[in-house]
């Protein structure tokens, strides 16, 4: 056992806030996800970088694997430490550091949340946008490189940090970035480690983009007969260049769903829900021309939350879908499935796999970011029963194919962990070989969450 | 020499298309910029990528250096041959493979440039939006991460490119990134090559990400009484969220030399140059938010530009100034600084970098693009004078130590290539050891455009 070589040092600098103790191993064992639990050897809590540095440093000296951990929110089994070791838990690395006003930006710890951020940046006028759904921590975000509802106006996490400070596989602690808006000073480094997952470094600080609140805030949900002219109506509504805030698409199967679960009497057709950001009158002109463009594809039942307590409920309605579908058959667990195609094969991806799943008998409501291709297909199985998990998961795997046939991409944004691991080689040829050398060379004993995103070592 | 060596294959390869004649040498020797002129051994001018590719592996086998070379705008001297071997130029890779309306995006080759790419594209509602100023090719734009006037309402090339074709050092090539709009499926190579300058392989191919031609645009110059005065008034812009297509600032050196060249007869004050995008309404909501806190900072003399043929003629004016300013004092080169900071330290640093250029003598008008925190300084220096170039090199450094001391970059947009190198240690500390291991993982005989960017091989 290495960490036993390793456990005086690592307890010496760290003392109670490094455990090996049964509730705080099977806590960091599992995720929301079907994967099985396993528990890592030991959890680290640490306090600062330098903390962290010391730690990856003995790791190294004994060749522990070290796995980072946020929210424990990733989907792909990003933090569970499959090959052992420690799993550093941010939780005590959880702090606004700074914000600065002028410039719009922040400087953070891991740990924080994207909720207990927004909570703290209320009075400045400023908010990040990035919003997954889940209230994972900023580092974990990063790593998976996550995005979301807001994706389609504010970007992702690539687009919205500025720099970062990472503790590299040999302990030593780099910058990366600056807090000026662009650079062309060399390799792009914070892109480089903004979705590697931990396997490169762990990361201990970030500098994130911040955004102006909107003056105005505007949601509306409508219907359509069919995804294709719900997609239709997108694809004509970015072409116009309508600045949508949000744009998300749920079909029959999780309407009806949210229905049963949140009490809501929604038609049980697809519809998008829909928000504008801006002046109040950009806001309207917005709402007005979406209208428009949604009459033309016969869209109906529009409603609007311009309150802001009608919008809070629309969004909760949209992030409990998730919980709303797993409530419609109680015991179920789920894959939840994320590809992302090029929008203009996006109706015929949803559709196919409506067909698919129906054929091979799955329950899988669809939803998903319909303004960046992105869909997610909750494949609901029954724990107890391995053929079903079965099922699903070639089900998923068919999703994934169709999506790399289109010129799509088998993960939008909840990242390769292990799920996807088995895809990269058919999405990405050679080039996964080429993340195989950078894996190399940063991290030569492969001890940065081993066995997750890239290429086995030889 | 190594290149008479591999230079049988390479006739072989490419007959007439790669040539040793003194003409096409010495027109890919040098470059807008101060450095003295090196022609390369070889030019080659591939028509397709699996030419690329052999040629790239006949040069691997017989050790000969390889660099690309677009449109030889490049400011930093990342096209030139300063180690000799072959430039591969692009000329002939310079088509439009495939535009998709539907999904806003293009494939097109390296060795296009952005007007040319525009002009095709002018029929179909959509634009490409980046604009260094000079009409650079697409690849060489990627290759160096430029951005421009119209970065702080639609990103950089890192931004704008959803993924790339590349040509590694050993010959094989590579697909970064999909059609998709986003995606999590491993480490970010699209962003990794983008910057690269060609030191980690040769970019054959990119899918860009288009835009929406806005309905309307409008633009507009107004004056300042100080530079303090301008940059507040863009920091709140910004901050109200103003979706600025562009905003530009000018000092009072770079309007007298304009004024001169150009027959203007702007104010000899700071002035801003701003474009509007949007519908009708929303461009004119823009305008008129724009112009109340122009006012609330004291700007004045407030023209609009609103028809195409007055905004031609006012970018046209902001894009010749680099040439207005040389044909200020005939016979003069210029040293063209780029440095990024934060916006709050933005009218600082302007400000001590004039104080410093008129301390040491220097004429060097500032201008740049105040939205992202990022100017030029036009340091005017005689060819013949070396003392000079001498105290106008050491008045860029100067302006860079400032930058870092912000926390900025020693460039927003024009690379490193060999004239910012000796920063890249000082900006990026371990990082750019970080950046070598890229470098050594990818290019291990360091025969991709060597010399420049990354640490030196050992």
């Amino acid at each position: 056992m290495t960490l036993d070589t390793a456990w005086s040092e690592l307890s010496e600098l760290l003392g109670d806030r490094i455990t090996r103790s049964k509730p705080d191993l099977a806590a960091h064992g599992g995720s929301e996800s079907y994967f099985p639990a396993t528990p890592p050897e030991a959890v680290a809590y640490p306090e600062a970088t330098a903390e962290v540095s010391a730690l990856v440093r003995i790791c190294a000296a004994h060749g522990v694997p070290v796995t980072g951990w946020g929210a424990g929110t990733s989907l792909e089994g990003q933090a569970q430490a499959f090959s052992g070791g420690v799993v550093v838990d941010f939780a005590r690395m959880n702090r606004v550091l700074g914000v600065g006003q002028a410039d719009m930006d922040a400087r953070v710890q891991p740990g924080l949340t994207r909720e207990a951020l927004n909570e703290e940046l209320r009075a400045t006028g400023l908010f990040f946008p990035v919003d997954p759904g889940a209230n994972a921590s900023i580092g974990g975000m990063a790593s998976t490189r996550a995005s979301g509802t807001t994706a389609v106006r504010y970007g992702t996490m690539r687009d919205n940090v500025l720099g970062l400070e990472v503790v590299l596989a040999d302990g030593r602690v780099i910058r990366t970035g600056t807090r000026a808006r662009k650079s062309s000073a060399g390799y792009d480094l914070t892109g480089l480690f903004i979705g590697a997952e931990g396997t490169l470094g762990l990361i201990t600080e970030l500098t994130l983009r911040l955004h102006g609140q909107p003056e105005a805030v505007s949601a509306a949900v409508c219907a359509f007969d069919s995804i294709g002219d719900a997609v239709r109506a997108v694809v004509d509504t970015i072409q116009m260049g309508i600045p949508m805030a949000r744009i998300e698409f749920v079909d029959e199967g999780t309407v009806a769903a949210v229905n049963a679960y949140s009490g809501s009497e929604m038609a049980l057709v697809p519809h998008l829900l829909v928000e504008f950001h801006g002046s109040d009158s950009a806001v309207e002109e917005q709402a007005e021309a979406f209208g428009t463009i949604v009459a033309d594809h016969g869209g109906h039942g529009f409603q609007w939350a311009a309150s802001a307590e009608d919008r809070r409920a629309l969004w909760t309605l949209r992030h409990h879908a998730y919980w709303a579908i797993l409530a419609a058959r109680p015991g179920t667990r789920a894959v939840v499935t994320d590809i992302c195609v090029p929008i203009s094969r996006l109706a015929e991806a949803v559709e196919a796999t409506q067909a698919d799943l129906q054929e091979h008998g799955i329950t899988g409501p669809i939803l998903g970011h319909v303004g960046d291709g992105n869909f997610h297909a909750i494949l609901l199985f029954d724990p107890s029963d391995v053929a079903e998990l079965e099922r699903v998961k070639a089900a998923s795997d068919r999703m994934v194919a169709l999506a790399l046939s289109m010129g799509g991409t088998s993960t939008g944004e909840h990242g390769v962990g292990v799920g996807k691991k088995a895809f990269m080689a058919r999405e990405h040829g050679d080039a996964w070989q080429v993340m195989g050398l950078v894996k190399q060379a940063l991290d030569p004993q492969n001890l940065m969450n081993p066995g997750k995103l890239a290429p086995d070592a030889n």
